[in-house]
């Protein structure tokens, strides 16, 4: 077992300095610069092994690159520019605990380039089993919410649904298994879509209970057009992988609300499929071609499962 | 076993509301609004039991307040004033769970008030065994670092060393439990100390490991008069007292190094111990009564140990 400090180094390495940081990560806080105009946009969110992740199955990269990701997905959701992130790492007592540190860190460095997003602080710790927590920071003008939805705007989605749960599954096809280990955080799309959309949210937890959770907060009701759900490729090819688009989570999409007069400038921007609309009342109702189709009993993800 | 949402309920609800946040915790972010010509200044810390704490001696009341309190002390060493906190929990399975979240808030929303800090946002998950990663955020005009050192600044230490040490032997006399359990961050000390002093580190790892920091990172060294050092009353009754205060850890002492002129005004404003000076050169050196001491062999706290 390396020293704290030995394997904080190992973990670093990888990552140039940010911009706009005074002090950066080795310190006791990173100071930093608030562009003038610009809301602070905050979210935190951990990968556990055993809970999100397997090392059979999952890389040390792979774990790097899915706990930045889930986080700038979610900055991605309100529509926010990534900034700066801190990463607290807890590591088991294991030989190879610094080599691996340095593997996590390989795979979260070119994602956190791409998104320019420095790293500015952080803490390791001993525990049980590995975890990464990440709490990332970032800059909007307007902050998208989940309460902005009305009855009347169009709903969309963003990206693809079902893969990522169909990459849990034995021998996964490589677009269901990179969807799972590698999920793309939707950054550029959910900039673009603060202009235009009146509420957003990022299905983490599987589509109904997002959009359940977009509906909630925004006093609505939706209805689903089950036919147009831009299913991933891997989930088209299964025989449920309707069930998997509707429940599965991890697909780290985006849900919009659109006003009408929005959305034909939005789909110019990014690409989207509109699978229904926001209506009155508080339901969420599915259809298939337009006749009512019952919703699944598991409509999603619990963290406590 | 609650459900994840059930237990989120549970643990936001002694929490009031904060300022300047748009969108809250429950949401995928918050949206904050720093101050006008403030730097933001963000560190992240985590407790986890087994290795911070044991539920034999802490109850979860305990474990809240220290999460949050080790946080805000980075913030102080800095000289921020605390604005907000993001929280990620980690729970394991127990039928008890929702009631030791509930109890983990009740200990930790005091603390958050007394100190202007608002919970803004939060993560929870499965994991083997509990644990708190905190991410306090702050603001301050012009942050304190542990790189501006100069050689002929005074050394001083605000609070007090080795109760927090003496804590965790078997029967510790009360000061030396609450020490332990529920230290106080010098929040309003640091942000005085910002006006006047050079660099700043807070006592985490030990008053020596933390020293070895500041030194490190300003380029200076420094001696260290031990009959100086400000022991905690429990510690005064040990009698290797001295060696806790200067390894033991945990204390959230402040440790600051001053430019002789700003001495006496600092003095005048909060209750220090001037316990050395710092030197040209890298070396801790201690004295006792002016005479050469050993340093101890064991400096500090390694978190991977």
């Amino acid at each position: 077992m390396s020293t704290e400090f030995e394997l904080i180094e190992a973990f670093l390495k990888p990552f140039p300095s940010g911009r706009a940081v005074r002090i950066g990560p080795g310190s006791d806080c990173a100071a930093l610069s608030v562009s003038p105009g610009m809301q602070l946009v905050a979210t935190t969110d951990a990968i556990v092994e055993g809970v999100h992740f397997d090392l059979r199955r999952f890389s040390p990269e792979d774990v790097g690159w899915k706990a930045l990701a889930v986080n700038l997905s979610d900055l991605a959701a309100a529509g926010a520019r990534p900034r700066w992130f801190l990463c607290a790492l807890a590591v088991p007592r294991s030989s190879r605990t610094t080599q691996i540190a340095r593997r996590i860190s390989r795979g979260m460095a070119p994602l956190a380039r791409q998104s320019g997003c420095a790293l500015v602080g952080g803490n390791v710790t001993r525990a049980s089993e590995w975890s990464v927590t990440i709490t990332a920071l970032g800059e909007a003008r307007r902050p998208l919410s989940r309460d902005g939805a009305r009855p009347g705007d169009a709903l969309a989605v963003v990206g693809s649904l079902g893969d990522a749960a169909a990459g849990l599954r034995p021998d996964p096809a490589p677009a269901a298994a990179r969807a799972q280990r590698r999920p793309k955080p939707l950054v550029r799309e959910g900039l673009l879509a603060a202009r235009y959309a009146s509420a957003a949210i990022d299905v983490s937890d599987g589509f109904l209970q997002d959009l359940g959770h977009l509906c909630n907060e925004s006093g609505v009701g939706a209805i689903v057009e089950c036919t147009s759900l831009p299913l991933g490729s891997a989930a088209r090819r299964l025989h449920d992988g309707l069930d998997l688009a509707l429940s599965g989570g991890e697909d780290y999409a985006l849900l919009l609300s659109i006003p009408r007069r929005n959305l034909q400038a939005l789909r110019k921007r990014i690409r989207l499929a509109e699978v229904g609309r926001m209506v009155r009342g508080r339901d969420i109702q599915l259809t298939e071609l337009g006749q009512p189709r019952p919703l699944p009993r598991r409509t999603g993800f619990d963290h406590l499962e």
